[in-house]
């Protein structure tokens, strides 16, 4: 995968800023914006101008570098209490995905085995530790993708929700990851695309991704993942996930659980893509994740961004579906029941 | 319930038009258009400016009495066959819900048995027919809600798709009129709306009707149905429909379907509302019932109105939602599988 358009998070050439694509502005406009204070840096995560579960630990490991060298001292202690206290505010901007706790904690501790160390060289060790995250990410997702594109076939339609690509990663993605590697490797596949509301990850950059890249795909709403799948256009339904409980339960994108009702009830595999470092043992079930609650004004107002999908995608906008009798307790018109299951 | 707001169609007092409210410019504007040529009253059904099954036929049956005072003919035949063009062009605006084809019928059969009367008095009759068409769904409507009322209780939470309110009808609706009923009568209800994208009537439409009435509600995106689901938020699902099979199945709003497998899955009643014309019993089964695809832009591009909804309404907007470990088929990580049922 080389199109350099799909490289979301750099350090800068002068390692003083983070430069990232600002996921916001697409599929309209690849606008690189360059962070460099901890309130941009917080203000990126939670606005979503980074995201994607991995992409976001890459992210704050790097930011948290930015800041390290920001911190005028030469005094160890001050030094940690001042870097922790960045952490902890990077970490604050978004509760739900494991990866940015996991990753600034990955940081922190190394800094807190480095008591003996001058200040300038736990920064550098920092940098390197950012880099390995970033390499590591690359590495797994390639990983994670060779073992998504072992289930699957030639011909194969393929679900997808919110963003699990290049752009929520490092590189290829997990959710999105064997579906680019399958393409790469000569095999034809089509996404169907939910377009992922309120903030429509799917539409704006899934859709951007795979016209990228040239891989078949069709963009519909979310609501009509039911026509979609009843119609017997897919195979599997391919998800990223944002945090696993212990007895594996997943925390992923709002919709990804009625996603797994919908595939179980049409007999569709129902694929969960992530890395291991997205298990959180220490959470022992789903219902001990904390959710994030986002603003109204997210699903009263539109996203911004216009138009809210590549000009180029196919879309499929049935008006309506049919619900089979059997689903329904009763019909209920003027005269009584007209049908009823109970 | 006397809120002039919320009557929808009408005809002029000339009889020369019909009025209605432009749909499209909810909530954030009560646009009345006056309809005189067929083409605008084409473009007023396909465009939804005036839309919901019922709604449609009523307002295609006063269409057709407003097109019949303009043709200039004293002769049967020429008005027949000039009256039936007209009808057979308002029919072929949209093609899903039975009601425009209906009552557009009743009209033209009611004319064909008219051979020996004069053309100024069938037209007359094509009045007194459209009135009685709206009379009827008045008291379909009101039907209707006493019995859905028989199926909830106080203190209910209930789920709505599209708009299945007065807006869609003549007065209370179907799916939203015992909702409506029994906040007249005392009864403490909360809806919970799904937007229903593309076009977002429930966001648009069902919440403005909600808010100017009084009555509890919470906007939701469609993907969010599964968690308020989960969270025991919800005693019922009302839903209207555009088409009844012979069998019972039902065509409605596109992602119908999908909340009826979500309810089924959490154990909630689903319940489908509409008078018993909306009932072919000419279409054997829902594989016989033409689903309308519409246009790629309404997904690209996001409707015009904005805000998409009223201020006032209440959202519930969660990030995220858990999968619970027996709905995924397996969780890859670069390790393989973490956890599988298969």
């Amino acid at each position: 995968m080389k199109n350099r358009k799909l490289i979301n998070i750099r350090l800068s050439d002068d390692g003083a800023a983070v430069i990232i694509i600002d996921q916001t502005a697409l599929p309209n406009e690849t606008k690189y914006i360059t962070l460099r204070t901890a309130e941009e840096m917080y203000e990126a995560i939670y606005s979503l101008r980074v995201r994607g579960a991995p992409a976001i630990g890459i992210f704050a490991a790097y930011a948290l570098f930015v800041l390290a060298t920001q911190i005028k001292t030469d005094d160890y202690e001050i030094f940690l209490a001042e870097m922790s206290k960045q952490s902890k505010y990077l970490n604050s901007s978004r509760p739900t995905a494991v990866n940015l706790e996991t990753q600034l904690k990955r940081m922190t501790d190394m800094v807190e085995g480095m008591s003996n160390a001058p200040v300038t060289q736990i920064i550098e060790a920092m940098r390197a530790k950012a880099d390995d995250i970033y390499n590591e990410d690359v590495n797994m997702c390639k990983k994670i993708s060779e073992q998504g594109l072992a289930l699957i076939k030639d011909g194969y339609g393929i679900m997808t929700q919110c963003n699990a690509g290049p752009l929520a990663t490092s590189k290829y993605g997990t959710g999105l990851g064997p579906i680019i590697l399958g393409h790469e490797r000569g095999m034809k596949l089509h996404a169907y695309i939910n377009e992922t509301r309120p903030l429509l990850q799917g539409a704006r950059l899934t859709s951007y991704e795979l016209c990228e890249l040239g891989i078949d795909c069709t963009l519909i709403c979310d609501n009509m993942a039911s026509i979609v799948m009843s119609e017997g256009k897919i195979d599997a339904v391919f998800a990223g996930c944002d945090r696993i409980a212990a007895n594996g339960d997943v925390a992923n994108k709002i919709g990804t659980s009625g996603l797994a009702i919908l595939a179980k009830h049409y007999g569709i595999p129902f694929y969960i893509f992530g890395p291991s470092t997205t298990i959180d043992m220490n959470c022992p079930t789903g219902a001990d994740i904390e959710i994030e609650l986002r603003s109204p004004d997210e699903i009263k107002e539109m996203f911004y961004a216009k138009p809210m999908a590549p000009k180029s995608v196919s879309c499929y906008n049935p008006s309506f579906d049919v619900t089979p009798n059997a689903l329904i307790t009763a019909i209920i018109t003027e005269n009584g029941k007209f049908q009823q299951n109970l």
